[in-house]
C-alpha cells in the first residue's frame, strides 16, 4: 500500500512534510509514502533524518500550487505541479490515497476533476472532525458545495454517518441538523426541508436540529450542514480562538503580576492550543470521490502531516470508498 | 423622554433591570424610565435603591414571556406580559424606545406586529456590535429574516450603514459582505449577488467580501449577512469562547502550578471577560422598524441593562428612525 503527499504544501513544507512522512514510517509497517514534488529538495530534507529508505520514495513534479493561486487556473496551467502530480498517482492506482495540505479550493477542484465521484453522488462534501466539550464531532460540509439543495444534506449525513461510524469507532452516530434553533420548523428553507428529509432516512440515527453552541458542547456525533455554512462557522471558530489569544496575550503584558501567571500557565495555555487544534484530527476529507483525498491544514507541522497519513492508511486498509459505494447503492435502491 | 424597559425579562431579572434602572438615572439626566411588569415585585426590588422617583416610574403587567415559550403563541396568548405591554407604550407613543432582554423570538415578532415596518423596509433586521481586535464592528442581520434575496441585503447595508455612523461616530463605514472567501465570485448564489448590488450602492462605502477570520481582526465597520448566517455566526463565536473558557478552567485545576497561575490572572481573566462581552455595547436592535426596540443580551447584568437603555436614550434624542426613513426614501427615489 502506497500513499502520495504532496510535498510541497503547507506553511512550512517541505520540513513539515518530510519530517511527517518519516514520522509515519516510524509509526505504521508496511505502506509507503511517495512524496511527490522537487526532486532536489525534497532529497536535501530527507539526508537529515533516519528511515528506512524502501519505504519513501520520492516522484519529482517541478511546479508547486500557491496558497494565492486561483483554483480553477492552478490546475489548468500548473499541470506538472506536485498536488496536481500526487492525485494523478492516485488516480492511476499507482497510490491508494492521496494528501496534501495546500490551497483547498485547487485541491477540491483538482479531486474533483481527476477523482470523479461516486454513481448516484449528488455532491462532493468536506468532513472534518471538530474538538466538542465532549469528545469529537464529523462535521459536514466545510465548504465544497456552498449552495445546497435538502437531497444533498440527506445524503452527505448518509455518507458521514458511516465515515464517523469507520473514523472515530462509534455505532449509530448521532446525527444532527445544524440550525438557528432547536424546534422543528426553525431556521431557512433548506433546513425545514432537509430535517423531513432526515427524519425520514432509515440509515441515521438523526436527533434533530442542533445550535452551534451546543455542537460545541457536544451531544452529537455528526454535524451536518451546507458548504457555505460549514465555512463559516469554522472560520467564526478559527476566528474567535485567534482573537482570544490575541486579547490574552496583550493583557497578559499589562502587568507583572499577569507577565508571571503566564509562566505558571506555560504548559496549560500550549495544552488549550493543542485540545484547540484540529491537526490533531488529521484532516478533512473529501467525501463522495471514488478515491481518498485528504486535506490536512495549511499549517500543519510535521505531526499534523503524520496524523493526515494515518488517517489516509486507515481508510485505504478498510476500504472507505467501498463502504461508502454501498451507502449510497442502499440509498438509491 | 421616556423608555419602556421590560422590568421581567433576562436571566437576572427582575434584580438586574431594576439595578440597571437606577444606574440610569444616575448617569442620563431627565430621561425617564417606565418599568413594566409586576407592580408588587419592582416596588419591592426598587425599595433596595436610593434614586429619584421622579425619573423611574411603575407600570402594571400580570404576565411574563419566558424563555421557553414559542414566540407566536407567547405575544398571542400572554396578551398582558411585560414585553407586550412595554412594547403597547412605544406604539401609543407612551414612550420613545422600548429595552427587553427577553425571548429573542418572541421580542422580534412582538416588535414586527406592534412597531410595523418603515414603508420601503423589505424585512427588517437585527443588528449589533461585535468586538474585532481593532475596534467594534455593527453586523447585521443576526436572525430576523432567515431568507434573505440580495436586494435585502443591499437594503441592510444601508441602514447600517447609517446606523454605524450614529452609534459608533464613524464617517462613511467600510462595508463588507460576509462570505466564505474574499475574491469576488466567492461564495453561494445569495452572497454573488449581493456583491454586484453592494458594488452599486451609492449609498454605502463597500470594500467587497469579508471572510468571518477577518472580520474579527478588524479592518471593516459594518458587516452584512443574511439572518440565518449571522445566528450562526454569532453562536460560533459564543460557542468556541464557551469552550475555550471550560477546557481552561478544567487544566488549571489539574496542578498546583497552574492554579497559582490563575490567580495572578484572575484579573486578566475578568479583563478578557468584559472584552469580549457584547453587553457593554448595549444590545442588538430591530433595523427597519416605525420605532425603537432593543434587545439586550438575555444574560445581562446592571450594567448591560444600563447600556442597553443609553443606548435607546442616543437614539431616541438623535432621532434614528427619522434618519433611517431618509435612507429608504433616497434608496426608492
Amino acid at each position: 500500500m502506497k500513499i502520495a503527499l504532496d510535498a510541497m504544501s503547507g506553511d512550512y513544507a517541505p520540513h513539515s512534510t518530510i519530517e511527517g512522512a518519516v514520522l509515519f514510517t516510524k509509526e505504521i509497517t508496511e505502506t509507503e509514502i511517495i512524496l511527490v514534488g522537487k526532486e532536489e529538495v525534497i532529497e536535501e530534507e530527507l539526508k537529515k533524518y533516519k528511515y528506512d529508505r524502501s519505504r519513501i520514495q520520492v516522484y519529482n513534479a517541478r511546479e508547486v500550487v500557491e496558497m494565492t493561486d486561483h483554483p480553477i487556473e492552478a490546475i489548468k496551467t500548473k499541470k506538472d505541479s506536485s498536488m496536481n502530480v500526487a492525485l494523478d498517482l492516485v488516480k492511476q492506482g499507482k497510490a491508494s490515497a492521496c494528501v496534501s495540505s495546500g490551497n483547498t479550493g485547487a485541491l477540491l477542484s483538482a479531486s474533483q476533476l481527476k477523482l470523479k465521484r461516486i454513481k448516484g453522488v449528488l455532491r462532493p462534501a468536506i468532513a472534518s472532525v471538530f474538538p466538542s466539550k465532549h469528545g469529537q464531532i464529523v462535521m459536514l460540509d466545510l465548504g465544497a458545495t456552498s449552495d445546497c439543495k435538502a437531497e444533498y444534506l440527506n445524503q452527505f449525513s448518509s455518507l458521514a454517518s458511516k465515515y464517523a461510524e469507520l473514523l472515530l469507532g462509534m455505532e449509530r452516530p448521532r446525527v444532527g441538523l445544524l440550525n438557528i434553533g432547536e424546534e422543528v420548523g426553525k431556521g431557512n428553507e433548506l433546513t425545514r426541508e432537509a430535517y423531513t428529509l432526515l427524519q425520514q432516512n432509515q440509515s441515521i440515527h438523526f436527533i434533530g436540529n442542533i445550535e452551534a453552541t451546543q455542537m460545541l458542547e457536544g451531544g452529537v456525533d455528526v454535524v451536518v450542514t451546507d458548504g457555505f455554512t460549514g465555512n463559516m462557522v469554522l472560520k467564526t471558530a478559527e476566528g474567535t480562538a485567534k482573537l482570544i489569544t490575541s486579547f490574552l496575550k496583550e493583557m497578559i503584558q499589562e502587568s507583572i503580576l499577569s507577565k508571571i501567571g503566564a509562566l505558571f500557565l506555560r504548559k496549560t495555555f500550549m495544552h488549550l492550543k493543542e485540545k484547540m487544534d484540529s491537526s490533531e484530527y488529521g484532516g478533512a476529507i473529501f467525501l463522495g470521490l471514488h478515491n481518498i483525498s485528504i486535506k490536512a491544514h495549511g499549517n500543519s507541522n510535521a505531526n499534523g502531516i503524520k496524523n493526515a497519513l494515518k488517517v489516509a492508511d486507515k481508510f485505504s486498509k478498510i476500504n472507505l470508498i467501498e463502504q461508502l459505494k454501498k451507502v449510497i447503492e442502499e440509498e438509491t435502491n
